[in-house]
């Protein structure tokens, strides 16, 4: 994070998916860092069962003291997690050997495209009259005429929507927490010959991310949680690439755009 | 580790100063890691009070199994950690903002160089003889004499040693615990400039780490624990080299050379 540029102080959840150590061990020296650095912001950290008593030992053990506040919600069932002004946080159940949660990350939608020419027309002044029009709220005109946004704007903008995993086998629930995302960030650990290995371990294989990916409509998949034991994560990719063209595998520092929805 | 082609089986011990965040939250994810690559010999792991509570906390909370046996000490007080066939462990109070140990890791004496033409002298015919002699066993001739290992060998040599401060402000106890060291590993937060701050953190400051150097008479020092605020560690080491030449800064993956001692 410091590397990526990251602030330490920005608004920012934390969703962990399952108390399995390659996933919860690193959490106490972000804190801690956050720390450090100052953080003011209250930081809330969702997930499973067991989160607060881990939260709790290790502040207990290691006594640390934060600048800022930690909020630990664990989460008890599938549903919404939290929901913001901008965006929501969905949670599904994965499939793994431990309880193990997913998310989705989903944008609340954008008003639509505005029309200047429709704003003209119904003699709209140029103006505050038209920001807020943008902005989706209701206008009054000087000659007493209410103008409703969806007069002079297009339908609404969809807003993007980010899957994540964690670890899991394929899933139902996971296909329904996907659907349509823009991105889908999948476990990934070993390669189609080693499916039942990965059905024991309660991990992904490439043909399954793919099976996913196409069953939820999803845009674009990153493959991640490669097994070590991969050299290269080709195999991998190619694999999934047969039944799901759209996906690369995840790097530290990968960066993504994911453009805004606009009217089709 | 894994970079520097550390093997995770091999025989080792890990020492904690103390039980600070950035000096013990590494720990669970590498004991982890350790598992998951399969390591099978116990790992010791030493250090204060509060450690086995922190390592039990974990193991409760996240409920990991190990591939090993883990077995942690907590260190009552200064003096000997544990004493191996070649090696012996000291630790020594550091004055830190929490209790904290530093310490130094000793070799034990090499028998002394081995003396051909004194062995032809003596009649030892070459082989199994001369070896054991080398190795420092006495060793019996078939004419009946006995050869003890020191008529054909010189001066023992001494162990190379290494001590390390971790956090600590400047202490006789770590003079001591240094005295003759190979390497001194110390804790310099600040510059000469903060010394005030230092002091309130359980820090050292350049000067402070040249005199402990100097005072133990230690043969080279490496400055660790910098402070993020410096971009760069030159104005402490430049601050260090005032009163002791032979300091440099850590760096990641760096390699240090410790020549075993010869005879003087």
């Amino acid at each position: 994070m410091i590397k990526a540029g990251l602030g330490f102080n920005r608004e920012m959840k934390i969703c962990i998916t399952h108390m399995h150590g390659d996933h919860i061990l690193g959490l106490p020296g972000l804190i801690q860092t956050m720390s450090l650095l100052c953080r003011t912001r209250t930081l809330e950290i969702y997930g499973p069962a067991g989160l607060g008593d881990f939260i709790e030992a290790i502040e207990k053990t290691i006594k640390f003291t934060l600048t800022f506040r930690l909020e630990v919600i664990e989460i008890e069932d599938e549903g919404l997690v939290c929901a913001e002004d901008e965006y929501e946080i969905i949670a599904a159940r994965a499939d793994h050997v431990a309880p193990a949660f997913a998310y989705s990350l989903e944008e609340k939608s954008r008003p639509g495209k505005f029309y200047p020419e429709k704003a003209k027309a119904l003699g709209i002044p140029e103006g505050v009259a038209w920001a807020k029009l943008q902005h989706g709220t209701t206008v009054k005109l000087p000659n007493g005429r209410v103008v409703e946004p969806q007069e002079v704007l297009g339908p609404p903008r969809s807003g993007r929507k980010i899957s994540y995993s964690g670890d899991s086998r394929f899933s139902e629930a996971l296909v329904k927490l996907a659907k349509n995302a823009d991105l889908l960030i999948h476990d990934c650990t070993f390669d189609d010959g080693l499916a039942k290995r990965a059905a024991e371990d309660g991990h992904s294989i490439p043909s399954q991310v793919a099976k996913t990916a196409k069953k939820a409509n999803v845009k674009r998949v990153i493959l991640t949680h490669i097994s070590a034991r991969y050299k290269t994560p080709n195999l991998l990719l190619n694999q999934t690439r047969k039944g799901f063209i759209n996906a690369v595998v995840a790097e530290d520092f990968m960066k993504i755009d994911l453009p805004l929805h606009d009217v089709k």
